[in-house]
């Protein structure tokens, strides 16, 4: 047989096994996490659809993931303290570890050696060899008051750093862990109470934390030698009357919409513009419910929101040079996650009850396509990897 | 023999032919541009190496490229008015077309399907698919004066929508493709003597175009309804002495830090910063040369200048906080262009006449590796999938 029909038909059950992964590029890459089923999907964006599922993640009933230097491997970060790399070509389990009781998020190293998981249970983070899963630092976070803490809004802060915040103590660390074994960490302390989630903002300037427990926001100033924490938007609640909240709102997927940062204001019917110059209050929009994400379109000119129950079928969209509501969309029931692709044409959104993910032309603001997926929550673009902070 | 021994066998002769191109993620892969040679090289940033060479795509002297919605193509306009399409993970030309006499630069529609190519000769530009490199559409550029003209600084404008600027005709058009043989054009006019490159704002909200025959800018407001021109930062040089220019400085890298848009002053010692709210001068920074290009770090907390003809052996680093030079460095001869990765860790130089890539860490203003290369020119990363406006 001549070699070139040979390699032919040897390429053939290669290909008709699995064998062979299609070459592709990564950057129109995603994944949709199925929270119940333990299960991601990767997608693609460009001719939106799936590409195959990868099972087997524990649980997944709140999970978030970041993605390696070069787009092709995705970190997931599981509810049961599983951490898994999934490979986005191959749709397989590159590694997989579980390394505490009940973890929260994490982060990369801008240089992509590192990635660190915050944890619940024991509360501290641990962080691994992005190429092994390997452990190569742990770090618990015993507070000011003596005791272990919870720790959530983990962030990356350049050149091997991770800041993250205490949410029993009060506090957000900053850890250079250069030397993984010998981690360096500068301690702020007295941030406020029940700090609930963190982000450093998509320009990695600032780390904000969100504060349960007090009417306002903790904000750290990443480029200041002192790196101390100041209060912005004081009793930016003060005198509405409290609501109960439904849904913690969520920090982590902020972004700016040119000098404004939206939060979504906890338990109250209302989104926030911060001016990221003064760091003072710039305005507020009031929205349908409780919001739960407030999530900038690339570019900033529109605000996109989800809700709380009992108004979680619901999305709308703040237009920012109006700062106004000018559409309330209704893409299925209970809207967990929205997702933009990088230049912003189309948005992902996860109705879990309607066991769809619906993507819509931003610009327009009509579904473009359904796919159907088994309880979607999270949704996350690979191109992630190229965000400051995640 | 063994199917298993069988196919390893082959697998074996695949790759040391070359058949087999590795399964990789493109998120941190790039092209330097070799001038002379009409060749590129593909580059990989997580490792800091060359993957390989493609050759044959022309004349590359004044070369730019774009890539692919998923990073796994480079759309490169060479001088001669090549247009390549280069495959990152094969190291092959997918597509080549000469497509006019004298080609500038171009750009990608959002959803990955059209690429446009600006041209001097003859003039106008044109669209291609981006499958196939097919001409969809041919759109000459006669001015109101009636005669055709030189087009410089083609943006995309989102949704198949490109902007460009007639050189000669002192115009700005904005051409609609949604129906590739019967664009809509949009043009306003009067924006002012001879505009020399253009660009579109990293957030998809304006465009500028430089002026060589004024003292000042002209924006239009993508966001607005109207998209007239304003100018702005009018007379910046007034009552300065004029210098001779001995190199055009470029538009295209700019970027915004924080609140600011960095620009180089045309014949001037000094990079100008813009208030990009209220379009004003906001400060301006003396520096030791002609800047070219002034790049902003990802972030926004330094900027990057390089300069013309007798100081382009130099680069110099602006603090964005404090508004002064904070570092001059010599990379080596002849400083042609300077990419960042897209967190901003990395900074890559060209050095033409020393035939070398610099890499410097952008935190600590160190070089941490040189890389050979021929008459190196243009570096782009293939994350400017991502980015708006490109």
């Amino acid at each position: 047989m001549p070699i070139e029909r040979l390699l032919g038909a040897m390429m053939l059950v290669l290909v008709a096994t699995g064998c062979v992964p299609v070459l592709r590029g990564t950057g129109d890459l995603g994944i949709v996490v199925e929270r119940a089923t333990g299960r991601v999907q990767v997608v693609e964006t460009t001719g939106r659809s799936v590409l195959g599922t990868v099972e087997g993640l524990g649980d997944l009933s709140h999970a978030a993931a970041v993605f390696s230097r070069d787009g092709r491997h995705a970190f997931i970060f599981g509810r049961d303290g599983g951490l898994t790399k999934v490979d986005l070509l191959t749709g397989t389990i590159a590694a997989r570890v579980v390394q505490a009781g009940n973890s929260i998020g994490g982060a990369i190293s801008d240089d992509g050696s590192l990635v660190a998981v915050s944890n619940y249970e024991p509360g501290g983070i641990k962080v691994f060899d992005t190429a092994t899963l390997r452990q190569v630092a742990d770090i618990p976070a015993v507070g000011a008051d003596g005791r272990p803490s919870k720790v959530v809004g983990l962030g990356e802060a350049s050149g091997k750093t991770f800041i993250f915040t205490l949410y029993d103590a009060g506090e957000i660390w900053i850890a250079d862990l250069e030397t993984p074994d010998r981690p360096h960490i500068r301690k702020i302390t007295g941030i406020g109470r029940l700090p609930y989630d963190g982000l450093v903002t998509g320009d990695g300037h600032f780390y904000i934390a969100g504060l349960f427990g007090e009417d306002g926001l903790a904000l750290v100033d990443l480029w200041s030698p002192e790196k101390t924490a100041r209060r912005i938007l004081d009793r930016y609640g003060r005198g509405e009357q409290k609501l109960p909240v439904y849904k913690m709102p969520h920090l982590r997927n902020l972004s700016t919409a040119g000098r404004l940062l939206f939060l979504p204001a906890v338990g109250q019917h209302v989104v926030l513009a911060a001016d990221t110059g003064t760091w003072t209050e710039a305005g507020r929009v009031a929205v349908l419910g409780q919001p739960v994400f407030a999530v900038a379109r690339p570019g900033g000119r529109q605000v996109w929101v989800n809700f709380a129950h009992p108004d979680n079928d619901a999305v709308q969209v703040i237009d920012v040079p109006t700062m106004t509501v000018i559409d309330t969309l209704r893409p299925g029931k209970a809207i967990l996650h929205m997702e933009f692709t990088p230049r912003g044409e189309q948005v992902w959104i996860s109705a879990r009850d309607s066991d769809e993910v619906v993507i819509y032309d931003a610009e327009t603001r009509k579904p473009v396509q359904r796919l159907p997926a088994d309880k979607p929550s999270g949704i996350f673009m690979s191109t992630r990897a190229a965000r400051m902070g995640l």
